[in-house]
């Protein structure tokens, strides 16, 4: 029970500081800011609630974790469902401040993911493939027994968010997240809702295929 | 004895180089650069007189450690003071280095937190709250005896601040500390000084929510 | 033949994550944003598969480590054709996804280096070999089994890397890596074709001339 | 001897890369990137000959040191030598760069300190005095032996010149560093040489200052 706190604590920090970042400071501290702020949320996270449920903050992640048997269903499910509920905890508090910071809530959005203009579906789609493939494989490696860096681990993986975003911003908005993605895309609606999709099911897709990598390759499993 | 001047020296040196990016570095650094400045003040801090007195530099944080009795009622007093009298020494030399700058100082501001324009007390009370909270179980854990990373506990707390600046600089100006915030409102008067009780009263109210959280959902003060 | 995977994958996740940082976010995130990209695609790249190969993701590493010692001649040709191999594939993934992304390749480039405006090739030359130098004398010495830092190294490297870059961006994009200049190069033509031998041969030349500073001066190779 | 040419090469790193970023990045990197280029200069020093001689790279922080007897006599006239030759043979390099980069130096200038237009010479000397006193204690504290964190010590040393620099750089430019300030005012000569006394005279007496509260409010010096 307290890892399901955990998870839904941490998820809300990285979705409410993440997105908050670009609802509240994007005109003034650009895509590089807002990079960093994603990344650093990781790092907040991970320092915190991360010594109790491992600050996965990610259905990609769990899903990973699960395949590489670090987690069992029954946890999976508990995750998952933490996770969603601190996005849109975040998502509902962004909201509520947005309308009392005098902002107009359907010009400036709410963080979401969507594909940018003349990005096609299939664009978006293998990049957030790869994208969350390299970043699953970091998470996979950093944290294991025999080859992780426990110290350093939440610094890793917040650094290894805020290169993608700087990568992937311009393209899909950079989710490699299917909570960080659906919350706000259900308060905001139009194309953000309809594409959603991508950004569940490539990230899953791409952690999915990091997993059998890092176990075979790079032996994250052993003991 | 050292503990007080440890305290006074560390949030002198956060004010002083926080603040002060505001005041000098403000128009070319950028929200973002703003945001690194009192992060890696932190880190100053921390990593010199934090071997001393923990670097708390901000009652908000001193109160936390009150409450999950890490300090006791003697220093809490003596950290208070601390704090408060090397803020003002930060911003009263501010004032007096800016003087000496060519700088319109009632123009430019002494970096003080204020609810920006549209912004309503409520949210910016809940903003400060909420930003508190996070900051503060960022910090119990990570110098948790149990649960935390000593040597990294700087960097964490540091980046955690320049996560919460980063989303909040265009909202409240992002305090999160009462002695931060009350120096530069009295050398600068008008409506920062009006809404000083927000910065003191909000952080104090969110680190002490964050306690027992940190405590309970963390197991931060277990031995 | 774990290795050279390894190795592949490595130089492809800096390729794609660096020079795609480039194409698809150099509008938005500047010269700073790309320099931390290069920098934290390397610290992506060693917290996972450097942890199989020790992640050189670069030929002037590969050959100053086989100049030390460090690395047997069948390993170094492993490790060559493999970097080569990943970023050739990086740079083809990027030249699809930017044509699914409604971008103008040909206008935008594929984040090649260059000779910049005004700049010599005897000056860019001179450049890239300081530049390497100093980059291969850090690498030598951090991954030292005697005087290194094997939990911090691959976060020094990248921070150099993204130094490297913030200094020489403007005068020759900054490779210090002749496969990361070779792949874009190859794919785009012109003169960054024409001038590929200079990030092929002054890096390479860089490293060897840090190689016996790191081996008599600092020591790397005591054991 | 192989102290003195590791304090020669780690003084170049410091001078070439960080007036580097100023001479050749400036335009595009900003502020922010200029004050991060000197703080991963240190980094990179510091991983690499640091190992040797500790990478004062700063005559105020060698006559710091001597101060509190962690070097002696000697061994401070050989750094303090290296450390003058290193930055010369930096400034030179970069003007011969620059040059073959079709840059008008006299313009561009060599990333020389100098009083900003409306700063006082008071104001510049009282602000690179506070400045190198942070930087110094800083310094004193994350190497001492028994207050240290030697692992950490490149990063955290780098990370606090970073910040002020983000402070300071509208004020004086920020040196903390005579032998930094020496050479290009030398190179450029003008005001930046008529003013090269302030930043050769306030950090060593804001480094001399920090010695005695390093020793006895942090016990720096205690086995």
């Amino acid at each position: 029970m307290k890892k399901f706190f955990a998870e839904l604590i941490g998820t809300f920090v990285l979705v409410f500081a993440g997105t908050g970042s670009v609802v509240f400071g994007g005109k003034t501290i650009g895509h590089a800011g807002i990079a960093l702020a994603f990344g650093l949320a990781i790092v907040a996270a991970a320092y915190s609630i991360g010594t109790i449920s491992g600050a996965h903050l990610n259905p990609a992640v769990s899903i990973a974790m699960f395949a590489n048997k670090r987690l069992d269903g029954k946890n999976l499910a508990i995750y998952l469902v933490a996770q969603v509920i601190g996005a849109f905890l975040a998502s509902a508090l962004l909201f509520f401040l947005a309308a009392n910071s005098g902002m107009n809530i359907t010009k400036v959005g709410l963080g979401q993911n969507d594909l940018a203009v003349g990005v096609t579906p299939l664009g978006g789609f293998i990049f957030e493939l790869i994208a969350t493939f390299i970043f699953v494989l970091v998470i996979l490696t950093v944290t294991s027994e025999s080859k992780g860096n426990a110290h350093l681990a939440g610094l890793v993986i917040g650094l290894t968010l805020t290169l993608l975003i700087l990568v992937g911003l311009n393209v899909t908005g950079l989710s490699v997240n299917p909570a960080r993605s659906l919350a706000p895309a259900v308060f905001v609606g139009g194309s953000a809702l309809r594409n959603v999709w991508i950004f569940i099911l490539a990230p899953i897709v791409g952690g999915l295929l990091a997993a059998p990598v890092a176990e075979r390759l790079i032996g994250t499993e052993e003991k």
